[in-house]
Formats: structure tokens, C-alpha cells, sequence
């Protein structure tokens, strides 16, 4: 088959705008830049995403793939992006069935609070097998966190994103920000699908919350571990104990808490905690 | 005319779970709660937000509000939400016109990612006056961050969350939470409403990003200032100077930036900042 034709369209990240601070001083300041890209699949508009544009073909894809509207990388022949019209087009190498159906239900929604979620995610929940005897240990969280912390960011710059991470052990895989938290886990599994990489060996880090949507994508992606810097709400752990994924908040430098899943955690000396 | 019917089935803020910290330790850790609402418009499944839900009969109103699915609190007969079923029905006085077609569009989304705002709320912008002669000075600026420091917060004791909160010079009028933002000022929106108090001479603070759908609601709410802990983005930064709003970011302390409309700024001693 192989890979589908894509265009490398990436947008730049950040523009420079002269703010005015508390001493009265003209100061300029790098803001996120944010895009509105509409998604068009075989000419049909399905949804239009707000993104910082970095890697707007994954996005694509990976959207795609994680409202369960292709069913693999073979499903897509091209993605081709215009920001001259800020459009995708989509092109399919035969019709999707069903697709008035599948993308009529606006409902499970994010928490960020009003997300777009087509179908309904809950339903396949029970069906995610996450592989039962992979293990993190201490050493290597301490490693992915000085690799995050390290890693040069749109956020440092400009702040108002939210990043992503996918790492093997303490390998930086990929790192993608965007606008919005739900952009940047998409793209992730875009790229995914585009270099065949899978999720059962992973560790997803993210800077955002650990809301229902996230725990859903992660687990979609086969990925047992999900990592934050920040906090959870209640229907992340909820999910997260159903599907059974290695849930771990609050992690900056030496500091974090384990909300789920924490027979597959190894603290270093201390064996496997219970 | 008089006010809608109204359940009052505000949620408990938070639950308690039990996380393991880095010492080992199981500590007992206090969560956001996040529930399922879905909205019926008379009997017309509308949308599914995850909220928080201090306030879903406010939240429900001025989701409503926002998407300007209805045009004034007189349309508005009955919301009753009932969290066995995780439903909220909304009764209107009289059948919304054109109600498939308004509700058709799935574009223009939020600097979250993946919003869901019916219809092109862009097309309206240019219709919104805010008041010209409106002044924020940097007192009440202060005192406003001061009277946000010291709300006892669920993101104090829970993280997760976002807040927003409308004043009229320093004097806290609504605090609300959610684990989405848009949820949270979509809240105040039906506060407003059910209050009757009106934008021109109000405040609108969020600890969240400067999106371009905050901006948007704001401006709809015809709020002229608005403040942020956070950043901004280029599409709220161009909204912003498209409507004429003040908008004011990274307010912290003493700290602030003035992104747009510093004209409405009144610096302490300093006269009108140009």
C-alpha cells in the first residue's frame, strides 16, 4: 500500500506582539500562534481544530485515528494541507461506511469541557487489553521528567500550550505542543501510525491534566503508562482503573503520586510497590 | 414572564481517593469530581458536557446563551437536571426555529483543541460594541488579584480545574469552577442572566489561557476587560484587538502584561498608558 501522500506543511510556532508591562515599559513578547484548520474527509467538513500547526498532517491523521474514524494508516491515501484556505483534505482509498452515522453523535466530551468526541469511546473501553507485565521503574521516571525538563519548549517561550511526550524508557521518542491538550495527543498518534511504532513498551507524558479523553487516547494507543506533571479528575482515575493503565501524577523533579495501576511501578530498592 | 424553573443539584466539588507518593506512602488525595451532563433541548439531545457540576442549571443556561441557541432567559421555560441519569432537560417557551440547522455546524473550536461551537460566532463579531469610556485602573487591578488569592478554591485543594470569576471593581461577584473552562465561563454567562446583570462595567477573570473562545465569550457577555494568570494566543490576541477588549495576562502579584486596549488602562500616578 504505503504511506499515505502527505504535504509538510508545519507552521511556524511562535509570533512576536509588544505587550506593555506594570512599569509602563513596551515589552515584546512571544505568543503561540493558533491556526484554524478544517478538516475536510473525501470533501466532506467534518470538523475545524484550533492549532499551533506544527505538524498539522499528524494531527490530522491522528485525530482521525482516535475518533475511530479510519481503522489504519492503509484507510488514508492522502493528507494534504493548505493554509492559504486553512484547509486538510482527506482523501480515503475507498468510502468509509457509515460515515454520516459515526460523526453525527456530538457527544463524550472532553475536560477541557466541551470537546468533540464522535461515537461513543465508553462503549470500547472494555475491550483495551494493556500488556499486564510491563514495569516502570523509579530511575526511569527520574530520566523521562530531566528529559522533559531539558527539552527546549514553545511553552518556555511563549507559554499557553500544552505538550506531549512519547517515550521508550527515557528516550524522547516525540514531543509535540499545540494550543490545545487534545491536539497534541492526537498528533502523537498520528506519528505513531506513520513511523509503526506501538504502545505496549511506551510511557506517555503529558504537561495537562489527566482527564477522562486522555486516559481513553492513551489506552486506545496501547500505551500502559500515562505520566502528568499536573493533577486528575475524577473520570481519569475512574477509566484509568477500568482499563487498568499505570496512572502518575504531580511528577516534577523528585516529587509525585501514583493515582492507579501501581504493581507496574518498581521503586528503585524498594521493590514492586503494592 | 418570570425566571425558568430550576433544579438545584449542584454537585460535591471533590472526592477523595488514595494515591502512593514517592516516599512510598499511601496519602489520601482530594480529586475534582467530573460528571456526564447531557443537555436536551425539549427533548433533543444536544450535547454532552463533563463538568464539574457546582452549577449545571446555570452552566446549562449560559451553554445555551453562548452558542446563542436561545436568545434571552424568556425563552427558557424549565432546566431540571437529574444526576441519576446524568441528564438535563431544558424547556423552551416555544420551539426554537431552525434548530437543525443551528446545531449542524460543528466548527470553530476552542484554543482547548477540540470545542464545539454551533454556528460561525466570527461572522457576529463584528456586531459587538464594548463600552468606549469603560476604565480599569491598576488598583482594582490589584485588589482583584488580591480578592482571587484569597477564594478558597477547589484548584487549592484539588488541582484540575479551571476558575473564572466576574467583578465590578474589586467586589467578587461569581467564582466558578470546572473541570473544563469553557464550562466555567459559560456558568457565569447564566449567572448573569438569571441575576440580570449586565457586561459594561464588569471584570471577567480566568485562570486559564487567553483563547480565542474566551475572548469571543467575553465580548459576547459585552465584558470590556479581561484578565488571565496565563498567556495568550495569536487568535485571542487578534480577536481581542478586533472587538476593542482590554486584555491583560500573566496577572500575578504585582506582575502583569497588557496585550490589548491599554487605552482602557489607567496606570496608578501614570495617567492613561497610550
Amino acid at each position: 500500500m504505503g504511506k499515505p501522500l502527505l504535504s509538510n506543511a508545519g507552521r511556524p510556532a511562535t509570533v512576536e506582539i509588544e505587550a506593555i508591562n506594570e512599569s509602563g515599559e513596551v515589552v515584546p513578547t512571544s505568543i503561540a500562534g493558533e491556526n484554524p484548520l478544517t478538516i475536510y474527509l473525501d470533501k466532506r467538513e467534518l470538523v475545524t481544530l484550533m492549532t499551533l500547526g506544527q505538524a498539522p498532517e499528524a494531527l490530522t491523521i491522528g485525530y482521525l485515528r482516535n475518533q475511530r474514524l479510519v481503522s489504519g494508516l492503509d484507510d488514508i491515501e492522502a493528507v494534504q494541507v493548505d493554509w492559504d484556505t486553512n484547509a486538510c483534505a482527506v482523501k480515503t482509498r475507498r468510502p468509509l461506511e457509515d460515515i454520516e452515522s459515526r460523526t453525527a453523535r456530538r457527544t463524550v466530551t472532553t475536560g477541557c469541557g466541551q470537546g468533540t468526541v464522535f461515537g461513543d469511546l465508553m462503549d470500547d473501553i472494555e475491550a483495551i487489553r494493556l500488556p499486564g507485565e510491563a514495569r516502570l521503574d523509579e530511575s526511569t521516571l527520574h530520566g523521562l521528567l530531566d528529559a522533559v525538563r531539558r527539552h527546549e519548549t514553545i511553552y518556555k517561550a511563549a507559554g499557553a500550550v500544552h505538550g506531549c511526550a512519547l517515550f521508550r524508557g527515557t528516550e524522547l521518542l516525540y514531543f509535540v505542543e499545540d494550543v490545545g491538550r487534545h491536539n497534541a495527543v492526537d498528533a502523537i498518534a498520528g506519528l505513531m501510525w506513520l513511523d509503526g511504532i506501538e504502545g505496549g513498551d511506551k510511557i506517555f507524558y503529558t504537561t495537562g491534566r489527566l482527564t477522562s479523553e486522555m486516559v481513553i487516547k492513551a489506552a486506545q494507543m496501547g500505551i500502559p503508562f500515562l505520566v502528568s506533571r499536573s493533577g486528575l479528575t475524577q473520570m481519569g482515575y475512574d477509566i484509568a482503573r477500568r482499563v487498568g493503565i499505570t496512572m502518575i501524577g504531580r511528577s516534577q523533579g523528585r516529587h509525585y503520586l501514583i493515582y492507579a495501576g501501581a504493581e507496574r511501578f518498581v521503586r528503585n530498592g524498594a521493590g514492586v510497590t503494592a
